[in-house]
Parts: structure tokens; sequence; C-alpha cells
């Protein structure tokens, strides 16, 4: 029952085009952990962001040069605060400047959220099935902040492979009561996890964690699962 | 580098006045894991209020009889829906129905939150430490929800000997730029990390949490550090 997170290091650096799917296999073949069936790769937005091109220009000496493109990629904002738009994405995600990301890319360009996260896990994933024969899970991480808390943490913008929010409605806790609060995001613990081993600015993009429950492991969508609908939300 | 959430089994039932520390040492001495320096002990809130006895009677027969308890232990109503109350704490957490418990619990008692959780870890930490002469961390968990997001994920309530927010702050990225998003809420991840293996039914109150950075082990208090002031605050 011990899980393990496992640092993927010796990733190159990630270009437009680079074969992300290939990189990871590569680097993971050569220098483990060896991928096994029931991994989940946890694999950073700034390098899916990269790879896919999502990259825009930006004026590095106008700190604010990027607040068009917030507002552009931004289908509803919700808090303006000096610098800070707190907005939502055209993916349904609410967080600070759309997600765009200036830091850990060349100077002068930022990186946008990948088109579809969902999409780019779920290629991940069947690229490393085609050519491994391994089943894994793929999450797509990034650093979000919240609301209440001080400091940020790392949840999950798409998945595939492993289920996002795991229903654990009309299972029985412990004394036989049925427990109320039950729907779990595994997939924003997971993220969370791989964060911890991967550090701010140590340059460990991709991360395995090892050891959850088989059951978690089936088709999952962050789009789909974790994302709540404006009408159910009550901050929005 | 690699992380480790190891399961601590065989916790007897929590009742008041159970000697938490010792419980644990006794567990932990018995089936192992054997603590070590720098570990972190993450203990769900549900027992910690068990042992101390923050307790309340319910009527179990009354599905909103909790509701007046929400009340008193709320200094701020966010909002309601339905039985739902998403409020303020006296502490400064913001929950649903003021972290108020109902499941793992004895029909009829409601577990309330501890009355200084930063303390109850303090408490646990300071008992080990003068048991066993081994320095760990103690993280005081609970289930949270959120806004914009569906699924619960444990966060900390409190802690000692670990940082709760590590400041990035100054230092700089794999390409020598200054980080710009750099306060990581390491507490939140690690009660995360740890749920993974807790699961939400299996009896599992307490996780070890091994290979942490030597850097983030240092005093820490989740009411200081991770509750952001109404002042700071958006969404409040």
């Amino acid at each position: 029952m011990t899980l393990e997170v496992l640092p993927v290091e010796g990733m190159p650096e990630i270009g437009a085009g680079t074969d992300l799917g290939a990189a990871i296999i590569e680097a993971t073949t050569e220098r483990g952990p060896e991928l096994r069936d029931r991994d989940v790769l946890v694999v950073t937005q700034k390098i899916v962001s990269k790879a896919e091109d999502a990259m825009v220009d930006v004026d590095p000496d106008d700190h604010v040069s990027h607040k068009p493109i917030v507002e552009r990629e931004s289908v509803r904002i919700l808090r303006r605060r000096g610098d800070l738009i707190i907005s939502e994405t055209k993916h349904g995600f609410v967080c600070a400047n759309a997600g765009i990301d200036l830091s850990n890319v060349v100077r002068g360009r930022a990186a946008l959220l990948p088109d579809d996260p969902d999409r780019s896990a779920r290629r991940i994933r069947d690229q490393i099935l085609g050519r491994l024969g391994v089943e894994v899970g793929v999450v797509v991480s990034d650093t979000f902040g919240r609301p209440w808390r001080r400091g940020v943490t790392d949840v999950a913008i798409g998945c595939a492979g492993i289920a996002a929010v795991v229903d654990l409605r009309g299972t029985t806790d412990a004394l036989g009561r049925e427990l109320m609060v039950t729907e779990v995001c595994v997939v924003d613990e997971i993220a969370a996890a791989a964060d911890l081993v991967m550090g701010k600015a140590s340059g460990i993009p991709v991360a395995v964690v090892r050891g959850l429950a088989a059951a978690w492991f089936r088709t999952g969508s962050v789009a789909d699962e974790v994302i709540r609908s404006p009408a159910e939300d009550l901050f929005r």
C-alpha cells in the first residue's frame, strides 16, 4: 500500500514540435524509473505547452504586456486587483492570468495553457502504450492559487487513463455509516504529490506516481469530471 | 529524491482522552514504518477531534440538526444553498459546515474541528521527540471542497516542525529568470499525498510522508502561514 513519487530526471529542453511522449520514453528507459502498468505520469503544463507551441510573444520590459493576452484567453473575468486578473478560461478553469506563465520560458515568450489538456494527456498515454506496451495514467499538472488560503499548489488540468474524480457515494465508513462527502478529486491529489518532488526551480517537469488504487485506472477527463458548472458553483 | 507515502496500519479506535501520540508511537513501533528524522506524520482531523473530545451531540434522525452548531462554530457565513453552509471558522478556515463531520463518528455525535490544530500537531511532535528522540513534522489534515472544481481534496489545518508555505521568491528558474509564482503551500500538498493512501473508508487515519526537502523542516503554523487575511482575499 506504499505510494512512491519518483522524479524523471534528464528530460531534454522541450521546444515547439518536441515529441513529448518519445522524450519521456527515452528519459525513463535510459535513467529510470522503468514504467510499469498503473504508474501515473505527471507532466507539467509548461512542457506540454512548449511542445505544442502554445506560446505567444510578450514585451519582456513591460510587466503588463501580457494583460491583453489574458483577456483574450478568458471567457469571463471574476476579479481584478493591480496586475492580477482572476478569470475563467475557455476550458472552464478559474485561475490567475488565464494560466499564462512567464517563468521557465525564453525571455519575450509566454506559455498559454494547452488547447485541450485531456487530449495532450491521452496522446502521451497512447504513445507509451503503443511503444512500450505499458498502460499508464497521465496527468497534466499546473500551479494554481486558490481563495482563502495562501500559497499555490499543483492541480490537474488534463488526464487520461486515470479517473479524475473518484465517487465513493454509497460506500460506508469504518463504523458502517454511509459516507457523506465522498467525491474525491484524486487527480488533483496526484498532481500535488508530484509537485513535492518536482520543486519549482530544479528542472524536473515529469514525475511518476506509483502505487495508486487499481480501481482508479479507467478513462478519465478533467474537463468532464473536475470542472464545476457555473450553475452548481456558489462562487462564480 | 524519491518520496514515499506509507500508511500507518493498526491504529486503535480513538476516543476522548486517547493519548494520540502514544497510540502513533505504539502502532509505528509494532507494525512500522519505524519513524525517522524528517518524516512527516499526517494525522486526520477526525481522530484528533475524537482524542481531544471536540464532539457534540446531534439528532441522528434529523438531517439538519447540525445547522445551529455550524452557525455557532462560524464567525462569518459566506454562502448557503439547501443544507449546505459555506462559512469561515474561528480559525480562519473557509469550508463547508464549519468543518463539522458526521462520518466515522458514533451515531448521534459529530466531530468539530480541533480548538487549535497547530497546537494539536505540536503536541504529537513533542511527544515523539521526547519518547523516541526522533524529529518528525506533523500535519493535521482535513477534507475540504473548493470553488470552481468538483471533488474534495485533503488540506492541512495544522502543522508543526514543517514549514506550511515555502517561499521561493528570489530564486531563479532553470533559465535564470526570477520566478514569479513562488509561495508553495507544501503542507496542503503533503496532506493531499497522504490522502492517496488513506482512502476514505479503509480506517487508515495516519500516514508517513518520507523524503521531503530538508530545508522545509522548521517551525511551521497553518494559522500564521496559510490563512489568507480577509483584506488580501478577493473572494470574501
